[in-house]
């Protein structure tokens, strides 16, 4: 078989040897939250990397349904590994930095105790006997292992899809076992949507006449026809709509001619054809059925405040990934995930990565550089508490860590002077007190929150919605949530900061009364800063020109092309607050082009207002 | 079984009995597209209605895949048919007005001849020698149908999913038999994502051990876990993820105690279950096949070129009508429809109905009063056309028809010096000669394109994004497209209109850049009319009292809420047309506070201006 359209993101294409497994076997009864037990439980697993003296480099890779603890290859000779773009020396999870551990999952079967492994009790397989496993469970087993490692607190868990599943557990069930948490594509429960899929297919394999109630391991065929179709249904729920489009609309109606009972007709049939003969050669059934009922039975919390319940416990740092085109797992899921962590107010980033390939997308090149670089960078951040933690534990008198070693950014004392920038940032950091807890929105590339961050605050997160200045907002080691303004704040509590910046940015924004509103609602105090219409000059250019104001800071932006929607002045905004009840505490007028504060009539002679505002 | 769960769209539960259908054979043999041949054709169908003394009021029901003739109860004590919210006396297909035809298709299993039909060359059913048939041949037999009801020219054919490719396969094939098509929730060709779907149903019916190659007519049992899968698939795509949620979320975990042999530990695995056992009961294994055959090799064109060379020969007003959650038959499918017919300059209209009920939407009541009324409109819209293609028979010389009947809107003379407003228009009619093709940018309900209509023009047609602004503008026997502005025009050829309107519209686009080149490239003349910055009363409010000009005409409308985004003046305008090499061929400026004209000093002393450009 050597055709492009065969590819797919299961790089595990057929049982593989795992040459560099490692076996376990912890003989103390697992009990189970169906209420069953399982007498022993064998674990099956790989490492990659070497375990630092002070064992605190270890991170705990889950895998998805059809994975295994192959998650990268070892060396040149071996087996790809299903992750292996992500996984290896000087990778996104770097094994030349970090002890990476991957193991079989319990209700596996690839070596882990499921369904086809001996029954200690009967000497036969378990199969239908085989328990009614959760996540839970395999959680248990993970920590199980984690123990016998020797490793008391985890770097980070991560995973994707089901291992998604399998890290919130983690960090619920286990919450000081981990620094940091990467969840992926996941969810905190099923859309129903997914589910009827799932359901689906677990019907095609039970009410396959080859399924014999689950006992076909001494029939000459299992299921294999109920097993391909759910297959075959997973791969369409991986892909996105546009992903298949670009794998098949070229050439839909060339059938490939390949061995199967399947159709073939179109690309896409021989695709499908070929994903579930390919599967049934490498996976178990009752292995699926096993598998597939964890993660329909997952919840995490039926409502936003169940879930706010089950989260507030959790100690680690987060980085939540979704994808676009993610329709199985999708984007709103992993957003309900991030705003239940940041009402629990902890400490996350979070980006809905733009691709078009669907739920794999995870798995693929495609988009690595921005989601694995969100991801390193994250590993990194982490690892710089763990240290910071360390230190402190050691010393016990620790001095502002990262302003040493952090030199302020790009922007040399004098800049603000030749090009009128820059100013307003060091008005900002000057209104806001040590010790507070500050919310940045719009923080683009992290340059405010990074000055704010060298001095001392008790904490600084941002908002922004460009994907790559997330990603450089993470490399400067902040908190940043992907998120459009323009949807408000409704993830934040009441008054969870002291301070909201929105710097340069209500210009920007269309629906103005939302979002001043909601940055009241979630700071103390507000801090706006905006250009100001009613400057002399712009007004000298309306009425003795006769042209719109160029307010924009970028000088080729006119009128048409501005991203500027919303032009006020200074007075302006003074009786937008008049009129909505809010209080003004303090106006810092500036004029950038000078490079001045301006205090006589500031709605004629600064260009850009910093207002500190509040409710009341 | 009386529990909400189990309601769908699919409202024919059972094999319902068809006492009002009536059958014709057609002895002639059918030539079908794959070269076979079928001796005769027998089809099943039914009527409601009367057929008028024209014999022009009739209008053609296509069903979808599991459908049949009974598309509507005939009486009070019939059993329901499949689209009883829409036909019926005073429905949106009103049977008080319309004679309706509905006919069980080709293939089907409900009396018209498909593979459960006995072969009268060897006195058994067809099953597996039933012949693979296409759209196109389904269509062929719906003529035949026509012609022997004695109807030369359909008032109209509509049709959804399935049945809204027959709807677009009778427009190319018969463009002459018909006066109208309305073609909901379809496409081209399915995307991939929705052909695997019905390529994993397939394998699920022919991979089951008892589909017997086709040859189960004579078994005790034939492929009824096969099937039942294939319907549970159908079922998930036929919903929306939010209309899952809706119905199966609140008891996810409330399984239904239902004989089945299928899984119900989950209200939507109750729910599939209930729905595939239902469907094996009263559908066809083979018609599925069949007919699933047929919606997979439909192909109206692979690229846009070819769809634009099937569609130029159409000669029927359209309606095309999608709905925004539909993922089965996506909205961008509808829209590569509308965008070909544009091209081919046919009469069209067309709305992206708000929905989140999925591809079903058009089979249930909650969008009803949108899509609806569109379909009434349409249908009373039409009927009006071939009215006058009938009077003109009658008398050769035509007046303006509809200026008699149709009066001006509701805008006195005078109402445009007490508010403001409505001038403009007065300007922009006048401004385009009788016998022009005028398209209009964001037409809101149509008011302009109704003095425009009232003038004689060979076209009017109107683009809106607001969903019952087009409803509105279709009521007043209107065309408009649904689209967003900010996406450009590329659905037009070049030069296709000879005026382009965007009439106060300017000012609240965000790529102006774009607009504009589009309606340049689109139309020979552009007729531009925005609000001017630079008027006197604007300029002193910010220049003396330091504030943001008001500019909106709804004077509620401030800096912080105005719909408007852009803001320049008469002469940003005139030095923007210069930079872009754009021709200014007359400048209209208004005072429409004062109720004037103006001549004197525009870019001050006017409030309105309206322009008209041209690429040179």
């Amino acid at each position: 078989m050597n055709d492009d359209l065969f590819e797919s993101s299961d790089s595990v294409r057929s049982a593989h040897e795992l040459k560099y497994a490692q076996r376990v076997t912890f003989d103390e009864p697992l009990r189970l939250e169906c209420g069953s037990e399982l007498p022993e439980v064998t674990v099956v697993y790989e490492t990659y990397g070497q375990l630092n003296d002070r064992r605190d480099n270890a991170v705990f890779v889950c895998h998805a349904i059809s994975g295994d603890s192959h998650v990268a290859r070892h060396d040149e000779s071996d087996d790809p590994g299903w992750w292996d773009i992500a996984v290896g020396p000087g990778k996104v999870i770097d094994t030349d930095r970090y002890f990476v551990i991957c193991a079989n999952s319990l209700g596996g079967c690839r070596g882990t105790t499921g369904p086809d492994s001996i029954n200690p009790k009967t000497g036969r397989p378990y199969d239908m006997d085989f328990p009614k496993i959760s996540i839970g469970d395999i959680v248990e087993v993970q920590q199980r292992l984690v123990d016998y490692l020797g490793i008391s607190r985890l770097l980070a868990v991560i995973g994707g899809s089901l291992g998604g599943l399998m890290t919130l557990d983690w960090t619920a069930r286990f919450p000081d076992r981990m620094a940091g948490a990467v969840v992926i594509a996941a969810s905190a429960r099923l859309t129903s949507q997914a589910l009827a899929f799932d359901i689906v297919a677990r019907n095609a394999i039970t009410n396959d006449p080859r399924f014999y109630g689950g006992q076909y391991y001494d029939k000459e065929q299992g299921p294999v026809v109920g097993l391909a179709i759910a297959r075959m249904l997973g791969h369409i729920t991986y892909l996105s709509r546009e992903s298949m489009v670009r794998k098949f609309d070229a050439d839909r109606y060339t059938g490939r001619n390949i061995d199967t009972p399947f159709e073939t007709a179109f690309s896409v049939g021989s695709y499908l054809a070929h994903q579930g003969d390919k599967f049934v050669e490498r996976f178990d059934a009752n292995s699926y059925l096993s598998l597939s009922w964890a993660m329909d039975t997952f919840n995490l919390g039926n409502t936003q405040r169940e879930l706010v319940d089950r989260l507030r416990g959790t100690m680690c740092r987060w980085l939540f990934l979704s994808f676009t085109s993610d329709w199985l797992f999708p984007p709103f899921q992993s957003q309900e995930l991030v705003e239940a962590t940041l009402r629990c107010d902890k400490r996350l980033s979070y980006c809905n990565v733009q691709s078009d390939c669907g739920h794999d997308a995870f798995l693929l090149e495609n988009e690595l550089d921005s989601y694995g670089g969100m991801i390193r960078a994250f590993l990194q951040n982490v690892e710089k508490d763990v240290l910071i933690e360390y230190e402190e534990a050691e010393t016990t008198v620790v001095e502002d860590n990262e302003s040493s070693q952090e030199t302020p950014p790009d922007a040399p004392r004098g800049h603000f002077l030749v090009e009128g920038r820059r100013i307003d940032y060091d008005e900002i950091v000057k209104l806001i007190p040590l010790r507070t807890k500050v919310l940045d929105l719009g923080c683009g590339t992290g340059e405010l929150m990074q000055r704010l961050k060298n001095r001392r605050l008790r904490r600084v997160m941002g908002i922004e919605l460009d994907e790559t200045s997330v990603l450089e907002s993470l490399r400067k080691g902040l908190d940043v949530v992907q998120a459009d303004l323009n949807a408000g704040l409704k993830a934040f509590e009441d008054k969870q900061f002291d301070f909201v910046v929105l710097s340069k940015t209500l210009q920007t924004v269309l629906d103005v009364d939302l979002i001043l509103a909601e940055m009241l609602r979630v700071g103390i105090r507000g801090i706006v800063s905006f250009p100001n219409l009613g400057y002399h000059r712009y007004r000298k250019m309306l009425a003795e020109q006769g042209l719109a104001p160029q307010l924009d800071d970028t000088s080729t932006r006119k009128w048409h092309n501005t991203e500027d929607v919303r032009f006020l002045t200074i007075d302006d905004f003074r009786d937008y607050c008049t009129e909505k009840g809010y209080r003004i505490h303090q106006t810092v007028a500036l004029d950038t082009e000078q490079g001045v504060s301006v205090t006589y009539a500031p709605n004629l002679n600064a260009n850009v207002a910093i207002v500190v505002i509040s409710t009341k």
